[in-house]
């Protein structure tokens, strides 16, 4: 398991961190100045700042990007829908590859309004990653499926378990070409009992793309917007990464805190000096 | 599949459902009004009328009761507190061989104030069911271990999936003797792919000891106390009825909501009207 403590080697930012009160161009400089050598745009903020302006920012700053956030989202009311949908993954990839992005994240999606077809938004979903997915290999773009926590099964990612996306994988990727894989989050995944298993699996086959931390709050007063700094949870972050590194895993870990009444109100300058404290104390 | 359109037959009433307006009496009442001839008491209702009389009151009502709420939660800070845990479980197991409960509800408990060991959890959980098993078995009252959502994996139920629950049927019961089972609610498990699996395991092991029914609504407000009535939410619940009776289970359904900001502040009256209403169509 690597040293943390030494220095932030490792260390990626994910934008959604400090998004609220800072735009690309903000995250770029703070991460430059605290010494942090990755990123994880969000598409929206890289839109804003025009794709060409803000992968050259990127690359001045020396900045790796441990992922692109986000693609995926398929399951559509109609065959237009889905059509939009792949439409709108295909330039993702190519914002991702602009910007030399390791991976572009990829979530399931929820089950379509109205519908209470779980199995069917799967299904959707596998499709809507099969067209995607050549494009992607193409452009040297691999993309990351990334399980969410089951509360979001309903209506935001239909793939909830870390055996789910290795199982996705397989069937997409029957021969481990690279090109496809999965993100470790440690908020989505920490519950499960069958991480462990999960994450060798994953490992094995070289397919984990990306690690993201925080933590879980006890109480979590939001389902969505209430994560916590890492350290001020109950997850054992330590013995997640743990799992991931034996693996082989020598990628960035990257930070990424939706936090709409704490972390969002504060400084980032604050932020990202916590982050970088975390990070080398209780990752 | 049971056709439940014709009558309430196989319909028991959660007490949550309209706890904060009505004491256990009066739920009883309600129920014999309304036709539902299944009732699942909460101990500290059951307390505040009286083991003795809240029992007298059931049996003399005619109702059925498909379980008592609750047992479980047995990990503790120290050995003192997992003794008091398992003492009081057991005088749970009396009071629910007083009313004739066909079965005690057992949660898992989350972690200990501090801790950060989710599997050290599931061993306490563990060593707390196999301490008052012999006792069940003794007073004739099954225990069911009820999975819950995996967002109160942290703090309320380090049992998270059905597989989870078979698994400790397993290793706690290994011959497969009664005393031990599970309940299958669609809130905490309708996400799980690998429901369909599961569930025929615990049929085919004649473990399914109850069947609880409310709904997930798109958005959930708050993660404990946003349930929603069937019908209202996102559950496919006839899929899964058919799943478990398809395994033979011929027992009650129980509705079990818990919804501060709706459900809970209307009339008892209307509430058990359109529960009544949605068991026939939309269950």
């Amino acid at each position: 398991m690597r040293d943390l403590s030494r220095d932030l080697g490792h260390l990626s930012l994910n934008g959604a961190t400090v998004r609220e009160r800072w735009d690309l161009g903000q995250i770029i400089e703070g991460c430059v100045r605290h010494g942090i050598p990755g990123i994880a745009p969000w598409r929206d903020q890289l839109q804003a700042l025009g794709v060409a302006e803000g992968a050259r920012r990127i690359r001045d700053a020396g900045l790796s990007v441990s992922g692109y956030c986000r693609g995926g989202m398929f399951p559509a009311v109609d065959e237009a829908g889905l059509r939009a949908a792949i439409a709108d993954n295909l330039r993702a990839i190519d914002e991702a590859a602009a910007i030399g992005a390791q991976c572009l994240v990829i979530l399931g999606g929820g089950m379509s309004p109205g519908s209470k077809d779980l199995p069917l938004a799967r299904r959707q979903a596998r499709d809507g990653l099969a067209a995607i997915l050549p494009h992607a290999r193409a452009a040297g773009v691999p993309l990351a499926i990334e399980p969410l926590h089951p509360m979001y099964a309903a209506d935001r990612c239909c793939i909830s378990t870390l055996k789910q996306a290795n199982d996705f994988c397989e069937e997409l990727n029957p021969r481990g070409e690279r090109g496809l894989g999965v993100a470790i989050d440690v908020y989505h995944l920490f519950w499960d009992p069958e991480l462990e298993a999960e994450v060798e699996r994953a490992g094995a086959a070289g397919r984990i793309l990306a690690f993201h931390v925080c933590d879980w709050l006890v109480p979590t007063r939001d389902m969505l917007l209430d994560r916590g700094m890492m350290g001020d949870g109950v997850i054992d972050i330590p013995h997640i990464r743990g799992l991931v590194e034996a693996t082989g895993y020598d990628g960035l870990i990257e930070v990424e805190i939706f936090s709409r009444d704490d972390w969002w109100k504060r400084d980032p300058e604050e932020v990202l000096r916590i982050v970088a404290e975390r990070y080398r104390t209780v990752v």
